[in-house]
């Protein structure tokens, strides 16, 4: 890996030029992002014509189709061992389009979006070689009646379902856009990567690298190309909806996922909504960890990314605790004093707290403070090195359970719900009403009653989350299935990306002509 | 199993009366079938409130998933065991309600059919159990400041999606229906089976046997029950729809797969088209054996099942044949001299063709006898021991590639065109265009040029189809693989019905206090 230092000139490098693709179709150039830290990115994309990127694909998908599986994981490795050593230059371009700390975008675009990748290609690869290539069976009714067994044999084949787009988000695009990319990829299918207008340049040097390595292969590089938009194009929307494109990509809202799985029928949807990360607190053991690893999580990155808890929900009876009981009031109280403490220093400030990216997190900040009691208000922040990136702390809102046409929705940027409600059964009816309509990216219990954990377990397969029980700490995701995340879990995300076809004739040796057979056979080889 | 005799007895106990399955919300009776071979059925199917078999599913469902793959495979296998000493009762329902030849119906309904489902049977248990149950991961990176590890365990699990449709079909309820049944029943997803009006006997016998093992295990017994409606009550499109049904089964027509896939966006759609079987005719070695097997296939059950040929794809000028270049017209006519000797003798008419059930098929041998050039006259045939039935020789009538208004569309019934190209690779070129579009069972290719061969199984890859390479004989489909027919080929037949949800906490040996940790974790176990 090169050094930091490396990485910066890299970086620096691309920033104010044109960034060139060599894509069919080009029309002009497109810059649509902007670094929340101070920094002019003015990098100019190549716009192409979409009917030029697919018909690329198309002629590309004979040669990357016969490939083969093992020889497309082989290049797939190849392209991320290239992308490794550009891992600093990623994660800068990650800060500087998501605003994201340093450090969170090192892990979101560094070796940790790498290996979920890799994990990916190796089930995309194992799911391809799970299909028998070759079988024999002998009918073997003729030869009870004295008559030679008629054999037959046949192929197998994992046929790629076609075009696959990968509609790129604005808070994670390698973290998130990865996963996808490769699946398809090794199964066979080419890929268009279309990214969000505000974070481009990961998934533009991604795509580069991918069509570097295509080429030298002797691959034709459309396999993998890059669709810019301009903001307010529906570029994402014309080509999701195209009878070429047979897989789509796409984590984030709700709303979008639905009109996705709604319009994009003629494609196999993948389609994964962040929704309402939800905390129900109950009762613990441990409250002063609680109340600083939920004030820690509020602050995480949360200039941009949906990876933070917006719905707390608590019981107005309070919560029993190792220093008595809590009313939701004291807990709010608890929670905002320790978002201040968290924050106190402007370093922790720099490495915890995203830059705001868009004018849509102001205003949703300025919006959910109009509801509710303010239990921490938002506020800007000062970063050390960059005096003109916009930092803003949490913004905390006490609600009724009532107030869902409030909670029950998705709020960009740092805003967090402490929703009040009846008791911890109620709170468990808001949690499967709420995330079963809108998804979630995780939910977290705090209870020290067996029962009220095994209860929201079930309540957790029921709407189909990943739950964190207990976990105070910021704890790392399963490094052992980083796979799981993924929509539908493992399997599914890659057996989904092709079909099984079959061909058979008589099997070499044996007379064609030989007599009618209608009955069943037998397996002799595999 | 028991004797034909004994079945005969059972399934004429079943004619004339109620058939009781003690299902929620009943509202009254419903008749819809009527036998081909001048038999009264009179069977009268309780029509119940779609609601209340919604709700009696979701009521069901809490006891089915914590049944776990295991015990829900073994209860399946024993459901499938109950139905193997039923499979003559079976094949007399398929054989009145289809009007398949005796022994077509035997072997789409016995324990060929049942071989099917064992198969799926044992493929959703594995891929249920490739789900790790239970993970444990240290994170060690505070253990390297000489802090111990953060031990997190994790638990994963198969969540079934949701309520399952079965949409029957009336060609080959059992043969088609028991894949989709078995896999959502394995995967822990309860299953309305919605019947075909023209065929709701076998499912009828197949629920009613499966509501018995349930509940004699102690399960409700509606994790499975029978949606009956009138003929022309739109009740499988208002299932489809429903944003409780969360998987949809259904073989058949490309029209029907198109809505379900368009409307039921809430759902997984496993739509397998049947749409244009197709042969496409370009050289032999083996003229004789070639016409023999393909008037063959013309004939068999052709009567209502859409396993036959439609489409036989010949060069202008001409097929290289053992006996010469043999003309489009020479062929068609070889063809039907082979067809009237493959019905000349009567008991070969019943083992061979299906007795007409509707009045489509009638219809569409009428109006498709109205194009182009008449090859062979579909007329009426004696049944040796029905004299009442309905059976019709095959209509084959010769086309020009410009004619696909005609033939590009699924015809019912025993309706083949004989469709003139310009050469093969026109043939090609046809097959591509009309498949693509419409789906098919299978297709066939007859050719001596290795070229040729090559060039088909490229395009059959690309329309996704399965391929018989100079079969000139009826030769059974893979025995070994039958679930490679299914929609989407093997895995993801299953795998698609199930979605994996992790859950995670300390593990219980260590203090949950411990510092907050960020970093990335090793695999301790699994």
């Amino acid at each position: 890996m090169r050094s930091t230092r490396t990485a910066g000139k890299v970086f620096s490098s691309l920033l104010g030029r044109p960034f060139d693709l060599h894509q069919p179709g080009e029309l002009g150039r497109v810059t649509t992002e902007s670094s929340p830290y101070s920094i002019v990115l003015d990098i100019g994309y190549p716009r192409c014509d979409p009917a030029a990127l697919m018909a690329g694909a198309q002629r590309a998908t004979p040669g990357w189709r016969a490939a083969g599986p093992r020889r497309r994981a082989g290049l797939a490795v190849e392209i991320l061992r290239r992308l490794n050593t550009r891992s600093h230059e990623l994660a800068l371009s990650v800060h500087h389009t998501t605003g994201q700390p340093l450090c969170a975008a090192f892990r979101a675009a560094g070796p940790h979006a790498q290996d979920r990748a890799l994990e990916v290609i190796a089930l995309a690869l194992a799911e391809c070689e799970r299909v028998p290539t070759n079988l024999r069976w002998e009918d073997t009714r003729d030869a009870r009646r004295g008559k030679a067994p008629l054999s037959v044999q046949g192929t197998c084949a994992a046929v790629p379902r076609g075009l696959s787009l990968l509609i790129g988000c604005p808070d994670y695009p390698i973290w998130n856009g990865y996963p996808g990319l490769f699946a398809s990829l090794v199964t066979g299918n080419p890929v268009i990567v279309a990214p969000h207008p505000r974070s481009v340049l990961p998934l533009a040097i991604t795509v580069r690298i991918a069509r570097e390595v295509l080429a030298e292969a002797g691959h034709d590089p459309d396999v993998v190309t890059l669709a810019v938009r301009e903001p307010g194009e529906r570029l994402h929307q014309r080509l999701a909806t195209d009878p070429m494109v047979r897989i789509v990509d796409f984590i984030g809202s709700a709303r979008f996922a639905d009109w996705l799985e709604k319009q994009a029928s003629q494609a196999v949807v993948f389609a994964h909504r962040t929704g309402l990360n939800t905390v129900i607190v109950d009762s613990t053991d441990h409250y002063q960890a609680l109340v600083r690893g939920l004030a820690l999580a509020l602050c995480r990155s949360s200039g941009t990314v949906r990876t933070t808890p917006q719905n707390i929900l608590v019981p107005t009876s309070g919560i029993a605790t190792d220093e008595g009981l809590i009313s939701p009031r004291q807990f709010g109280a608890d929670l905002g004093a320790s978002l201040d403490r968290q924050l106190g220093h402007p370093t922790r400030v720099a490495r915890l707290i995203g830059a705001v990216t868009g004018e849509e997190v102001r205003a949703s900040l300025a919006e959910a403070a109009r509801f509710g009691a303010v239990v921490h208000a938002s506020g800007p922040l000062g970063h050390p090195e960059h005096p003109g990136a916009d930092l803003r702390s949490p913004l905390l809102v006490r609600l009724g359970a009532q107030d869902d046409r409030i909670y029950a929705r998705e709020w960009p940027g740092p805003v967090a719900f402490l929703v009040v409600t009846d008791s911890t059964s109620h709170s468990l009816a808001v949690f499967r009403r709420t995330v079963s309509r809108h998804g979630a990216l995780f939910a977290a219990i705090h209870s020290t009653d067996p029962l009220v954990l095994a209860a929201v377990e079930t309540a957790a397969l029921d709407v189909g989350v990943h739950l964190a029980e207990n976990l105070t700490d910021d704890v790392p995701a399963d490094p052992a299935s980083a796979v799981a995340d993924l929509p539908g879990g493992d399997a599914h995300f890659v057996t989904g990306r092709f079909r099984v076809v079959r061909s058979r004739r008589h099997a070499p040796a044996l007379n064609p002509a030989g007599g009618p057979v209608t009955g069943s056979g037998e397996l002799v080889g595999a």
